[in-house]
């Protein structure tokens, strides 16, 4: 790790319980300081969060509210906070490298929420890891970090300097890349690469795919949609794509 | 409809490009006004609107940001927010009717952005219709119509008393109730009901299931896990499920 990227992702402000709760378990990094609300309802969650940090030998700071909330750096923490070492960067070079590469390319997400919600989609679907523009894309705030759910803690997530460039390095590597949008000609539902090692490419809010992006990817695939409203949100449709992945690589 | 019903979804106030955007195209209810906030950066969809709204007599309010995020009653409205008449619901008797009935039942969904990004789900799944308790549920708030990105113009939305007796009527109508449960023993991906007429279940956030709605579905399914993360958040969930759904029954 070079210190030019040492912190570099972010991921140091832990809100919500969820997440604070599998930084505590996960013990993949230094945790400093777990702050949690004075006068909250009785919470089995939070005397867990409590124990966990006790364990561990973190510090547990009990404020009020609005002290927890400033620690946060966000709304509705849910009462606790944890202040830890940033999340460091895995290695495109390691991600593209494994035997059962299952990753999620994001190019240019940038709402937090969106993010941290694709994260966890992914975690949970088996992918084993994510990668992100170190530009003009959404990185690991603690909404991000929050909506995550402690995905964070378990999936590699690798830094570009640009898309079109790791694309490339991933065909190099072998892995296929699935790019999703609303004109791909392949169903998502039937696509030939998705037990093999492969990256799915999710696009932008609103804008989808950049075009250098649709260019590089080996496949276009598409959901089937079947209403009036025309699109999926991306962390919508990255569920759907991720788990149908997950499906065909359990068949 | 009776007068006591009326209005009782919400829905009046619809923020969001998407969402103003569909409500003009689909032409289902009354608008009275369109506000657009004056000093945006030239937008083809808000030009869009524009057009749209005079092209069916709808007054068009140019205004600073301010007042139009104080008229959307919510953050974020994207420079525009419609004024309109309230989304009426739809009768549990006629969605539990449909022939072709795919249904989604919320149980006890009280985020409303949950709600909304929920109902655009189902709506581009090819669902029939939603079905919402009356209490302790999130109604067509301005956050979950400016979610739901249009959905609310087409997916009709039955109101129930209860979710236990609502899943009695839909079995009385020879509709399936999915029940959708971290605990449940048959695969989302193998249930044998996917392609007949069938209600998927989803259950709050963090709480799930209530012991009620569990015990009277029909099926108990879950969603194959993966990761460390153990759960997904509802509109995650049912993304994987109502496309699962729609896969099987495009079949």
């Amino acid at each position: 790790m070079s210190p030019k990227s040492r912190g570099e992702l972010g991921g140091d402000r832990v809100p919500g319980r969820r997440a604070v709760r599998e930084l505590l378990i996960a013990g993949r990094r230094p945790v400093k300081t777990v702050w949690i609300a004075r006068g909250r309802d009785a919470s089995p969650i939070l005397d867990e969060i409590a124990e966990l940090a006790a364990a561990v030998g973190t510090t547990v700071k009990i404020a009020d509210e609005e002290r927890v909330r400033a620690e946060a750096h966000t709304d509705s923490p849910q009462g606790v906070v944890a202040v830890a070492a940033p999340v460091e960067p895995a290695s495109l070079d390691d991600l593209a490298g494994a035997p059962d590469a299952f990753l999620v390319l994001l190019d240019g997400v940038t709402d937090p929420r969106n993010l941290g919600a694709i994260l966890r989609v992914a975690e949970t679907a088996g992918a084993t890891g994510a990668v992100l523009p170190r530009h003009r894309s959404a990185l690991l705030t603690p909404s991000a970090v929050k909506a995550a759910a402690g995905a964070v803690e378990h999936l590699p997530i690798a830094l570009v300097a640009g898309v079109p460039a790791a694309l490339e390095q991933l065909g190099r590597a072998g892995v296929w890349s699935v790019g999703l949008d609303a004109t791909g000609s392949e169903s998502v539902y039937e696509l030939a690469v998705a037990d093999q090692r492969v990256a799915l490419v999710l696009g932008a809010e609103g804008r989808g795919l950049s075009r250098l992006a649709r260019e590089r990817c080996d496949v276009l695939a598409s959901i089937p949609m079947h209403g009036h409203v025309e699109s999926l949100n991306v962390s919508a449709a990255a569920a759907v794509a991720c788990f149908e992945v997950s499906r065909r690589r359990a068949q």
